[in-house]
């Protein structure tokens, strides 16, 4: 019940580590009043636009390990947010962002966490808006507000997935789980590059925003690959009241994960309904298969057919032999 | 670094629980998609208006005790941050809700977790647009992002106070430091009726969202009390480059607060320094005075000058001789 000693002090912070990341955003005020604005057609939001908000928490020790660097840990919650924005077609605006700190996070944690939130903040042009930090008797915990958006018209819906679409993918399929299972259990067959490559594609996902804006028009149901491609297709077939079929065989890997397929065939089930890729899925008519290749080729994001949506219900994959791959679970819950 | 068990299942919560708080916001498709949207003229959001952000999180054992009833903890939560919209004199619209929940919370408390936000959202007139629900190895914490409208233009800002303003509160001011001394350690000479009083004010903060929209044109500065009188004038002060005075024999107690100063005069500390009130503090000409008074007798909200603003710097209470009141601290920091 007691109100910790202010260590560091909340408002020394807004001004050293958190109003420089709002410059640039006037609407902020320099995070020295209590709200942040948008006006349509007066600043970020265009006119004409939509905005597009989307909430995401991590906590230490459940989504990433309470040692992993502070840097590491900012930009990964900046892009699990940002993944949904990109899934939408959306650009990035603002965001908002609570720390729920531990006393053991200190000043030179928070610095190298508000560098890794600049670091991405250039990169993928968001800006912070306001937040909130608290103290937290247990581990760190962060939620982030990210705020996007879209000409009006043009929203990009998981329940818009039609009977005779293709379904596509970008990047390549499985590296994070198996990441995951490398950073906790080894990994056995692959080199210690692969394994390191793995585990990057696991601790910083790279959401893809530049090929989410171009969806609009293109794409019919999309999403983002957070808990993993049996199981968010399954949220796409089940929004719009079809079924889907995956080929495995089709799946893009990248050459690591290959290597670890290799070693042991049983893992293509972690490729298959492991989390964590944050690459886009996203249905679209077979025909237009030759244009989102050549937008992957120009985007440097492979896009890849992985299977078909078709009248009924429930989401299978098949293996070479187009024999139903039995899954024990298809999709890690958040929860 | 594993992934908790389901229980319960987040999917199934949303549909049963969660769900039914965003019906009526049709661009939340029902929670069943990644985003939810505002389109300005669109919807919610009516064209020439702006779009007002603010997100802040409370803490089982820092900011709510751990054995608080869930619909008092989803109250205070989404109170806390309706109080901020108040103050800005927006009009909610939605919010996005992040549950980190301990093992021991289960779907019975998720239950009256959400009928907490049920009421409240009727008596306040927003409604559930997105969140996140994630396993929390600690304390339950909860972060929410509220986001409501004004008419383009009508800000009101922290940095707006005039040397000359008169200083107004709504409400009565000390309750909830009170409160919080009734329910942690006693409050001697006070009934029990009183001490619940006290601790309601404490626990159920009552966002000024009528009042708060009244004020557009009316006040300058505003802002609302959370962190304590005299350091929630401090931010005003400085933000506006002035200096305030605020004479503590104007200060509105309620009958409760009295009981509790006649029996130590030492409280007053508590009154003018401790937070949590969640009333409207705020500027403005000393001639609107009477308007702002008659406002606040329609509303049931009484409105009572407090103090003056002035050239120069920093916060000062003068007691009933106008001599200088001397705090050991202006107010409680969040953090």
């Amino acid at each position: 019940m007691s109100r910790p000693p202010h260590r560091p002090d909340e408002f020394a912070l807004i001004r050293r580590l958190w109003a420089p990341l709002a410059r640039g955003f006037a609407d902020a005020y320099g995070l020295a009043d209590d709200v942040a604005y948008l006006a349509p057609g007066g600043g970020l939001l265009g006119a004409g636009e939509e905005v597009v908000l989307k909430t995401d928490a991590i906590v230490a020790g459940v989504h990433f390990l309470a040692d992993d660097p502070a840097e590491l840990v900012a930009r990964k919650l900046l892009r699990v947010n940002l993944s949904d924005l990109a899934a939408k077609g959306a650009r990035p605006l603002v965001y908002l962002l609570t720390l729920m700190l531990p006393e053991s996070y200190d000043e030179a944690w928070l610095e190298r966490f508000a560098a890794g939130l600049a670091a991405d903040q250039g990169e993928f042009g968001i800006v912070l808006a306001g937040g909130d930090t608290v103290a937290m008797p247990g581990p760190l915990a962060l939620s982030l507000t990210a705020v996007g958006a879209i000409p009006a018209g043009a929203r990009l819906l998981r329940q818009d997935a039609k009977a005779g679409d293709a379904v596509f993918v970008s990047g390549t399929i499985g590296d994070a789980a198996l990441g995951l299972l490398a950073l906790r259990d080894g990994l056995a067959g692959v080199s210690a590059e692969e394994r390191r490559f793995l585990s990057e594609r696991y601790r910083l996902p790279r959401p893809r925003l530049a090929l989410g804006e171009r969806l609009r028009g293109l794409a019919h149901a999309t999403m983002d690959i957070s808990d993993g491609l049996i199981g968010d297709l399954e949220h796409i077939a089940a929004a719009s009241g079809v079924s889907a079929t995956i080929e495995a065989a089709s799946v893009p890997l990248s050459p690591a994960a290959r290597t670890a397929l290799a070693a042991d065939a049983g893992l293509i089930e972690r490729v298959l309904a492991g989390g964590d890729d944050y690459e886009l899925l996203f249905t679209a008519p077979p025909a237009r298969g030759d244009a989102l290749s050549a937008l992957g080729r120009e985007l440097g994001v492979p896009v890849t057919r992985v299977g078909s949506i078709r009248e009924g219900e429930g989401v299978v994959a098949l293996d070479a032999e187009r024999r139903p791959i039995k899954l024990a679970h298809t999709g890690y819950r958040h929860f």
